[in-house]
């Protein structure tokens, strides 16, 4: 790409801090993880974390960010609703937004859908197979049929979302589940991108199909330039009597 | 209907009491004039105001209405945050929603949406052909392929809405513009209708194939009874190792 | 119902004529096995099988049928393509199909998607959980969370339709699949079902729950009578110049 | 791009050699005036016609296909039915297709649709505004809020189509028709967009906007190399009993 897309990965940052298990799984913390292997394809990578000023989503950093990528679990309503709205108004204005695992439950991405954004859920030893059920998506590009993951927490439907605009992958549980697991929506003139798999305890971002997918997401997700709509009282393009 | 569905109109009420021309058009309010043909045709209708306690929608109300219809404009701000919750939560749980005209920039449709519901706007003499794109929707039933206002305000693209599930109507305009007029969504259990007609200065609502519209739209919405999900933790259904 | 909604069961027919291990779990025919359910719920139900005159299919029969539902598997290329026009001619006017497991594969179902409809298949020992994902479609009215099959045939994904108007069902099998198990689709004005269960050997139909399933779909897919759209060339409504 | 996307531009060519008044808007013909603003953006164009063998679509030519565009009417019926399969196998199997105007009434697109696939028209003096409703959507990158026509052809609603994954566009027409003008679809691994404008009497192509929405809907419907499913009998991935 001639002019890297900018990618800003927001990252909670808490469990890898506060136990030891974590932090051996994601040493340098979940967003270090999903950065790096962004960077080393090209991308202009930044990270921020909740606990630095303005959860290090300033207003520069935000509008200088073509796709945000959201991990978050144990601290969402530690998030500041002013910062959740601008990241909301950014979305709106173009910017993508890609959620992953436990950000079903973030602030943003509920304030964004207009649902609960409930599902079920267990820590447990299943494994997990996500399907790409649409293969002609550029989401899908470069994958096989499925993902495998060894080991992951399930996520089963009912998963309170809005209809999606596409559903990418429907995912299989060891325990008789499945999930809508990749799923788009546009909101304004963003688009947002959910991507279930990603718990804290397992490596699921080291592997390479993942990486892919979210490589392939911020493909998808970067601002396409469309016209900026005009809201409000408007003069007529024809005659009225 | 063996069982007629309940429906409760909530009218923001202002400009039928503020302003003469207004009360011309609607003596009654607006409310009155939406739910009198749908009493006429069966259903179980009551109204809501704004001005009332609670605004009229306590939580027996809530609770025993299968479709909420709203209208509101000037007084979007006065709707209490608590009630507008209350509403959601019924929304997601079954309850069938039809927001009406100006009620895109109700606090509850926002809500909903995850969008700013912005759009284009004009008061003048425009005439609105509202055509059927999708004519096996049951919303359309009984319809002819369009639907002609004489004089409405116009509410032009974009509109700032998520996309839509479907798409029953769009809308031409004198003065140059369209519109996506009539469409649906799901939100949890519930589902929603848009639709667009009705500025208060016009007796748009006094018009029989509207009337249909609202009729069909509150068939189309009210609760269907399926599964209550069950969210959080969950055993699995198969065994894991 | 006042009048009841005229629903046509149609049946290849073969495999319980021609396989004793078939005939045993439907003696009378999956027709007769999906027909009586229906008709003790008040609709006025007929069946048509393959080697009657037409197929069972005749003009009289399609004009006054309002739902027709298809069940067909070692036998498509034998279903004259002029009946194939007709039913799908009459699903463009308005009337209801719900094409049933091997259906998928049918000349009514392929011409109408456009697709393949190719899939991944597995007569084991399968068992079957079809989750409801759209909790407030009418199709999942009065069911519980999932529909378990205790053994069926696998369909799994890819499954090579259209993006789905509507996902209703999605499957997970035993053997690590996923499939979109209940799907809608629009053409014309009429409406069409795609219900993934019902292999021969299995006595799926004969089950509660999937018969009510049937039931809820045939509601949903009965002809909605909107407007019958005029086509070609067209006057102006409006002055050109 | 470093690997230039290959496009074949087919055009019916037969207005452009019998008419004079069409050959006066394209001298050199549809296709010429399609491929030349897409060779300059640096796309590896070639073009095909009608009573070329094989219609300019040998295997070879098919294979080596990104994208098509197709532009066809008064001779829909004089492609061969063994060409239509070709391209709609090769659309399945992830070549992108574009196709414009009366391209509605090809073989090729009524067979992937599945519908008739009619509308209203008139030839006129109407002019067309085709408003983006999707302002975030790859096809309108760069575009204004709107695109203006002079003067076109009428195409207006119903349009019988299924319902689209998307609309991007949708028109308003003087005579007071709207239509839905932008449409995608996913068939398989292939994606179809559907691209209102330009009648052959009418200098559309000639138009940089309506170029722009062209090369914009080649670089979306370009293939995006996901997995190429396995379809038929299929082993367990996991234990089955």
């Amino acid at each position: 790409m001639s002019t890297a897309t900018r990618v800003t990965v927001w990252n909670e940052y808490r469990h890898e801090k506060l136990h030891a298990e974590i932090k051996e799984v994601y040493p340098e913390g979940i967003h270090q993880a999903i950065a790096k292997p962004l960077a080393d394809k090209g991308f202009a990578v930044r990270t921020a974390t909740l606990d630095e000023p303005s959860h290090g989503l300033t207003d520069d950093v935000l509008e200088s960010t073509d796709v945000l990528i959201w991990w978050g679990h144990m601290a969402h309503h530690e998030v500041d609703d002013a910062i959740v709205e601008k990241v909301v108004a950014r979305v709106w204005d173009g910017m993508g937004l890609i959620v992953l695992h436990s950000g079903h439950f973030s602030k943003v991405f509920k304030r964004l859908m207009g649902t609960s954004c409930d599902l079920k859920w267990r820590e447990a030893n299943d494994s997990e197979r996500l399907w790409v059920v649409d293969p002609g998506h550029p989401i899908a590009s470069g994958l096989g049929e499925y993902i495998e993951l060894a080991n992951e927490e399930m996520y089963g439907e009912h998963f309170d979302i809005p209809t999606p605009d596409e559903i990418v992958f429907v995912s299989w549980f060891t325990g008789g589940e499945v999930f809508r697991s990749g799923c788009t929506y546009h909101r304004g003139r963003g688009r947002v991108f959910y991507f279930r798999p990603g718990h804290e305890s397992f490596p699921t971002y080291h592997q390479a199909d993942i990486q892919k997918v979210i490589a392939n997401a911020v493909n998808w997700a970067s601002p396409n330039h469309g016209p900026k709509p005009v809201y409000g009282n408007a003069k007529p393009l024809e005659g009225v009597k």
